[in-house]
Order: structure tokens, then C-alpha cells, then sequence
């Protein structure tokens, strides 16, 4: 175990491309605004070392990184977060709430580029036993996430994969849902930008007052 | 396996801090130079990745990179050498030497920032079963060895760590090199530098002769 008096809550967000993710935790943040007990953070990164090994994956000129190098790399930054970020705020009984953590991984690097069971068994070391007590999935038919995501920005070098990889991508998610269906909350990210916000809201609300917190 | 069709040999020097590794290696370079089927490497590094992660580990500014987040970068240029350099080399027939291989990460990050078994478990997936036909150790106190490293040059961040550290390094190899009687070679590095290359050179030639690739 990363920890043995875990205070606070720890909650990550995920979505595949294009699913609004980025917009909702910009809601968030500004929901949470004076809640000094609510901490945001984000992967790869969350810490000076993990936002270095993120310019170093997300680099779209390093398209000579093989899957495998960038498997280690995510659970690099990953250790790096959980060990310096994560673990000494929820000991500090914060509430972390996280862009991102290792379903992230196992959809991307397991599913996508089809690495199977090494980045589960990688990544069962790098969280060293500490997982969220919720996730919430921002859920969009790839096809539609995918052009939202090109239309909005200059890609990064995993946006630029093909359709093939994010469609990979998409039904691990599906997989790791069925598997996980006490910690993952699916929320239908085609709803309108407030409809979502509000679901997101309510199911944070809700765990931080279950256990006495809110 | 990281490969099923291994032509070639791969060869792995190791050595703690001021063993004369560096010097070693320079002399065999110049031995082998008018030998196209032996190819010389190091780690981390080896690969244009692998480089980038090396200068990220080495940096001494990066004093906030946690041990576990060490391990996993080691690994992660691990597998990029072995998936880009190593393995398409042996399938092309060459002779592969490597400053360094997997035996320095259980040595450092296993027993010298005693992050022990982990770092064997990262490591097996790393080489995806790629293990050295030989290992060189050079052998030598580790008190002798870290007075000439300290003399001799501007230390990284690795050379910055105090005694304790380099000891318990030493103490990981003598452990690693009782488990692996039949792969390790161990070489006396208080010897002479001409001695000691000769050592070296006879146990590759060997290695390779003894195959009928002489």
C-alpha cells in the first residue's frame, strides 16, 4: 500500500479524446474554487519531475518512443505523483481529483497499442496499491470525440495516432467499465456542457458527504 | 521473449563507481574498431529516447525524483534500447556490448535506494527475457572506487549519494554475482589497466570462438 492513513478522498476523471474532459475540469476547478480542501492535478505530470516525462510522451516530434518505452514512462510519472502529490494530500485529508490515472494507461498503452497485461502488471507497481474510490468516465462515441478533438487544437503526439488505435482505445475503456463497475461512474458526455457538470458535481457531493465530509 | 531468432552475442560490463569501467571500455572500442559485427552501447541511453531519459536521471537538479519514479525511467530507456538498438542488432548477427544492463538497476535502485523486489519486477518486463550471454564485473573496493570517481570528475546525480548508498550498491552485486555464477565474469580491478583488458578481451574472444563466430 501507497499509504496506511488515507484521510482524504481520491477521485480521477477520464474520457477518451474529444469527451470534454478538459472543459468539465475547468467547471470543477472554478466549482471548487474555495474549498481549500479540494485539490486538483492532472497526468502524465502533477509534479516538476512528471511535467518533464510529459513533455518528454506527449512530444510530437519523439515518434521513435516504442510502446513499450512509453508504457514505463507513464508509470514513471505515475510514481513520481502518487509518491510526491497524491499520498501526502490525501494524508493531509484532502480531496484529489486527478485528469487522468491509470485506466488511462490500460486503455491507452494496453488497449491501443495492444500491449495487454505488461502495463497492468507495470502499473500494479507504480500505484502501489493506491486506487480511487471513484472515477467518473466522460463516455462519447469515439468517432464524434475524435473530431471534436482535431477541430479544437494543434494535436499532441498520441491525438495523432489513427482511428484504429482510439477506436482500441475507446472499447478498453468499455472493458475496464465491465470490470469496475463499483468505482466507475459513466457519465453521457454527449449531454449538454451543464447536464454533465452538474452529474459530475452531484457524484463528488455525494461521496464527500457519505463519509462526513461535505 | 524480446526476440527468437538471436544471432548474435550480447555482452554486459558492469562495475560500481570508479572501477575503470569508462577506461575499459575506451581500450575495448579501439580493440574491436575494425570489427563491423561488434557494436558497442550504453544505458541508460543507447537510443535517441534513451539519451533524453539519461540526462533527465543523471541531472544533478533533479534531487526531487523520487526512487521509485528512478527505477521506472530506468526501465523505460531499458525497453527502448532493447526494442530499437539491442534486439535488431543480435537478429542482424553482431556482437552487442553495453555499458551497463539490468544488473546496475538491481544493484542502485534494489538495494542501493532499497526499493528491493520491485525493481526485479519492473525489470522483468523491461528486457522482455533478453538476459546477457556474459556479464563483466569489475571488481573493486568500493571505498578505492569512490575516492578515484569523487577525484576524477564533476559528479551526477547518482555519484552525489553518500557512502551508505555506494556500499549497499557493492553489497547488491556480490549478491547478484552469487546468483548468477554462470553468466558473471568478475574481474579484478585493481589490477593493472593493461592486465584488466586483457582479462576482458579473452573472455569475449572466448565467448565468440566459442560459438565459431571468431
Amino acid at each position: 500500500m501507497a499509504t496506511d492513513k488515507k484521510n482524504g478522498f481520491f477521485i480521477s476523471l477520464e474520457g477518451s479524446d474529444g469527451s470534454g474532459k478538459t472543459t468539465q475540469l475547468q467547471l470543477l476547478k472554478k466549482h471548487f474554487e474555495n474549498r481549500m480542501d479540494v485539490v486538483f492535478t492532472r497526468e502524465p505530470g502533477g509534479t516538476r519531475i512528471g511535467e518533464i516525462i510529459r513533455d518528454l510522451i506527449l512530444d510530437p516530434q519523439n515518434i521513435d518512443m516504442t510502446p513499450r518505452a512509453e508504457a514505463f514512462l507513464y508509470a514513471a510519472s505515475r510514481a513520481q505523483h502518487v509518491d510526491e502529490f497524491i499520498v501526502p494530500n490525501l494524508e493531509a485529508g484532502r480531496t484529489v481529483i486527478t485528469d487522468r490515472y491509470v485506466d488511462s494507461s490500460i486503455a491507452y498503452q494496453g488497449y491501443g497499442h495492444q500491449l495487454g497485461v505488461l502495463v497492468e502488471k507495470i502499473n500494479e507497481k507504480a500505484v502501489a496499491g493506491l486506487m480511487p474510490d471513484l472515477t467518473i468516465f466522460l463516455n462519447l462515441d469515439p468517432r464524434v470525440g475524435r473530431q471534436r478533438a482535431l477541430d479544437n487544437r494543434t494535436p499532441d503526439r498520441l491525438e495523432l495516432f489513427k482511428d484504429s488505435f482510439h477506436k482500441r482505445v475507446y472499447d478498453g475503456y468499455l472493458s475496464i467499465i465491465e470490470n469496475n463497475k463499483n468505482r466507475i461512474l459513466v457519465i453521457d458526455a454527449s449531454d449538454t456542457i451543464d447536464n454533465v457538470h452538474k452529474a459530475i458535481v452531484d457524484a463528488i457531493e455525494d461521496l464527500i458527504s457519505t463519509r462526513g465530509r461535505s
